[in-house]
């Protein structure tokens, strides 16, 4: 059962667990509790709802992958262009071994609840909003050191054209989700660095393409 | 409450509507039945379950889809490249009209149920992979249009290329939805030929991009 003081990082583990492999709406407290090991009553007691436990739960999604993928991937010293395909080749890894593991790619943590909640829970659309927010800042960091290495045009607008990739990104992984196939991930990750290339584009905002 | 011949059609209908605008889970076969203006007991006349009806309802999702908005833009006599441009408008108005009146962007409708099921349910999983392959003949058919016509080099790999668009879109309108603002398909939406005019990179398919 785990010491009463784990209780609480124990629900948000298995709120991580259980909604990345099925949806919000298909996961109850009760599930959620008995995964977690503690008694319902006790629910209560950490979270006033399912949807804080929720909110709880995005923040631990965004800050591990964020210490565990994005900063030792962009922080690093490779080649800021470099930095990129290091991170798809880490996600590509990451979703064969969950693959392996579950038999699913359970695609991006953050977009599936994105994508379930935006029209229901304005407080989790908000949240969602602000971790992407935080995740185009970094692409945007990287696509600037491409800049000043000389390897991206100037002309580029660093903004939208992260907005581009973190897009990209998010479709690569809805559609290897729905095909059940890490491997396109592989197959049409190298457009992002395509997207990064010809970004200078993206700094006109009529339809026009 | 209409005639009974035509309450199947009034149940797809229903459910388009109210699992577009919130999710599979959260509707309810008996919420369906009071939308469409059938008597519970007569569900099951129609459909032996809810993932039945909702099967029927991507059929008529992907149709509708094809027939109104596709078609008219992809066989039409525009240059190919200015298809997409064109389709891309389309989308626009579509999702700003729905905000509207909605008051959210409600993002893809078959998307949106790949995200929430492919993990759940094989067979939804599986129809929702047709619908994309057949959306990625569509756009394979203009790029090699464009190929044809001098537009694109010959070098593209045109499925691989179909399929990144395909997902930049998708990518696209999961962010839209996400941050509740159809302006991000304008914004956005130009890299989609960008993808296209470099689509000869994803002939390889190693990591390397």
């Amino acid at each position: 059962m785990g010491r009463t003081s784990d209780a609480k990082e124990r629900l948000i583990n298995s709120a991580i667990k259980l909604i990345s492999a099925r949806s919000y709406t298909a996961v109850g407290v009760q599930e959620l509790c008995k995964h977690a090991g503690i008694k319902k009553g006790s629910f209560y007691h950490f979270f006033p709802s399912k949807r804080e436990l929720t909110l709880a739960a995005l923040d631990v999604m965004w800050e591990t992958f964020r210490e565990k993928v994005l900063e030792p991937t962009f922080t690093s010293d490779l080649p800021p262009m470099e930095k990129f395909r290091r991170f798809l080749d880490t996600s590509y890894q990451h979703h064969c071994s969950t693959r392996e593991t579950t038999g699913c790619m359970t695609g991006c943590q953050v977009g599936n609840l994105a994508v379930e909640l935006s029209t229901q829970d304005e407080v989790i659309r908000q949240k969602i909003e602000q971790i992407f927010e935080q995740w185009a800042d970094c692409c945007e960091r990287v696509l600037n050191e491409a800049v000043a290495a000389g390897d991206l045009p100037v002309e580029i607008d660093p903004r939208a054209t992260a907005q581009a990739i973190l897009a990209y990104i998010e479709g690569i992984l809805l559609l290897g989700k729905t095909f059940n196939d890490p491997s396109l991930i592989k197959r049409l990750g190298r457009g992002v660095v395509q997207l990064a290339i010809v970004g200078k584009g993206f700094g006109e905002t009529d339809i026009k393409i």
